[in-house]
């Protein structure tokens, strides 16, 4: 089956926005074994827009178009593929109950009369329901083509393709796609690509395939079957040997879940309080931390010592321990770490502190050195860490090595 | 003129790789104040690239082919190129040279055959070199058509792009296009629209575009003229008129200075010490502000008083304030200003504190409600927000919120 897409916006042709939503439904269609040789983008331009889909109508099975299906003259692309495909366009009271109900929870009470437009479907078409806006996406069958309609935002699409248009595809293939994602943290790719490469190059079902972020690889596994029970089944011997060689550095199964969810979790599991002291990263970690919801229960405080004098006062570091061995130090991490527990009487505490540079380094201490302390119930660990990039790579990698540290740390307590 | 982008890769169908270059580009050509219609992204396939760029020159004036130039066999797209003007590959002389002196400074002698596959140039191609990389980029035209074929890495793309193509673009145009940037803050998309309706109604030369971010509002000049001071001269009396109309909100007009930078600037202006104290935001907004370089100048400390407890104990919250206007309230906001002020002696303090959801809503404090207070040598002044979406926007839009209170709050303390 061969899949195109088709971007409609000119914003995106003014390079006003980046293009995520080619890249992450080309992911989707790679994931699902869909054959995917065009990306193309046009503007808001009922001409081009018409030329664009006849073309892809032409050469490919399915065609998903992304853009032009809100409420003003601008959005054009519902009526493109209305007129190419020979439909009218009627107006469907499902939508329109959606919508008022849209306006209603957030206290609109006059919606003004675009929005209606929203409204129009072509006939004969599939509403998939937004749940994070008011244009509903579209799927249109025709003369064995498909023509799928979606949101341009990508926190609209996102969702909504999880949760319908990708079931709809996996079933009109012969054989379904099952992914199982194993996320690990402490550990870099080139080092996790090695510890893998027999299997890598002994794979065929499942797959396997590394991604990076800062300081986390994830692998994720793709299985080709009749049914999810047959595809799983194939996935589960080389998950059982993953994670024999990765242990206690895979941090999750589930796709969903982040680390910060996985740190926040762990810690209410053991009814553990946390207390943070940052220095170079400024709040960022404290920051992640809080993405979670209900990090509350677990996330009391915490202390932004920028200064010298802030880590004196608010957390008694030593005026000697500064002056002997610098803010950037394994001593003034651990008297950070220390200092917190005793400041606040939490079972946890984390500190960080380094050189984010630009400026500020030293041939003794460079930009990216960075000391993270981690106390739990009184057992203290400081580790030293060397990262590189710009001033926002280097905070951004002291947060994901402070929540690594964190959770390996509590593990290890556990443990004992 | 009408220019038009194809990106040649097969990671960019299989989504490994998020098209920024087709962004680059795309913007780069808007300030050139051409016509771009389309982008199209076409895989390492002899058939399938032939016809896009086919395709291509029969719409457009330019097309710009990016990337499949390396060594290797899945490189199309020279030969692509080559084959559709009806041209020979002939090998340059200067371009065969350059990759030797290329792989000389970097102590390499054994070159690879395949590599002289870069140095094979189509006849009659203007040659532009790569300082970035072996394979250069090349200008053909033909028959009233520019085919321009740059490398894909952007590390080699834009620099070339920059200092090459850029010009030649812009000389091949009867006009040159000049831009300026004017960023407001503390005011809504639409109240900024409807404030220049007129001018927008009215606009020729310069046009004037307007892009909302969270909190923010950037308003987009750009000028045709034969020459630079030309164009700057057609946006003066535009320039003075936004100047006139938005007054204190534009917090600058320099399209590399950033909201939190303006801040941390005016901050060192008046050379004013800040802490924050934050609770919903958990350490975003002083996050944000130690993202400028030489932050530390003004910013000494921020607490994170995530609980009720620390509230009282870190910044001396009243419990009084607390049982009776609660943690979300515009006392609450005061007392942690004030706290902060008295803890710390700065001369600022701004507090955070809100329910950023998607529990803990109540009909009467709902979810987005947040308190910002900010104190400025003893001036306190406290606002109340309603933000929408999920935690995440309420959490950013608030870090926003702050940083214009902030600066609001200086300014009116800098005129009395």
């Amino acid at each position: 089956m061969v899949v195109e897409l088709i971007s409609v916006g000119t914003e995106l042709l003014l390079g006003n926005i980046v293009n995520t939503n080619a890249a992450y439904l080309s992911e989707k269609c790679a994931e699902l074994g869909l054959s995917l040789y065009y990306q193309t983008v046009v503007g808001d331009n009922q001409e081009r827009l018409d030329e664009t889909l006849k073309l892809a109508l032409g050469r490919s099975d399915v065609v998903i178009l992304g853009g032009g299906l809100g409420p003003t003259q601008d959005d054009l692309t519902k009526e493109a593929a209305a007129r190419t495909l020979g439909k009218q366009l009627v107006e469907d009271a499902h939508t329109r109950r959606r919508i008022e109900g849209w306006f209603q929870t957030r206290g609109i009470t006059e919606i003004t009369e675009n929005n209606w437009k929203q409204a129009l479907v072509p006939e004969g078409a599939v509403v998939v329901d937004n749940d994070n806006g008011t244009a509903p996406g579209l799927i249109l069958e025709d003369n064995g083509k498909t023509v799928i309609l979606l949101p341009g935002p990508p926190g609209e699409m996102k969702p909504m393709f999880e949760k319908d248009i990708f079931p709809y595809l996996n079933k009109k293939q012969p054989e379904i796609i099952v992914s199982e994602t194993i996320k690990i943290c402490g550990m870099g790719e080139s080092r996790v690509e090695s510890m893998i490469e027999d299997l890598i190059q002994a794979q065929s079902n499942p797959t396997i395939a590394t991604y990076a972020k800062i300081g986390e690889v994830h692998l994720r596994l793709t299985a080709k079957a009749e049914n999810e029970t047959a595809a799983r089944k194939l996935m589960k011997p080389v998950i059982r040997e993953l994670k024999v060689r990765f242990g206690g550095h895979i941090y999750t199964t589930d796709d969903a879940v982040t680390l910060e969810e996985a740190v926040v979790q762990l810690l209410k599991e053991q009814e553990l309080t946390l207390t943070t002291v940052e220095s170079c990263t400024g709040g960022l970690f404290t920051g992640r931390l809080v993405n979670v919801q209900g990090a509350s229960e677990v996330l009391k405080q915490g202390f932004i010592t920028y200064s010298n004098k802030a880590k004196r006062k608010l957390i008694g570091v030593k005026k000697l321990t500064l002056k002997e061995f610098g803010a950037v130090s394994s001593k003034t991490a651990k008297e950070m770490a220390k200092g917190a527990i005793l400041t606040t009487g939490s079972d946890v505490a984390v500190s960080i502190t380094g050189i984010a540079g630009p400026d500020g380094g030293t041939d003794e201490k460079p930009v990216g050195l960075v000391y993270i302390g981690v106390s739990v119930k009184g057992n203290m660990r400081v580790e030293e860490y060397h990262f590189t990039g710009n001033r926002m790579k280097i905070r951004e990698s002291a947060v994901v090595a402070a929540l690594t540290l964190l959770r390996t740390s509590i593990l290890e307590t556990i443990k004992f």
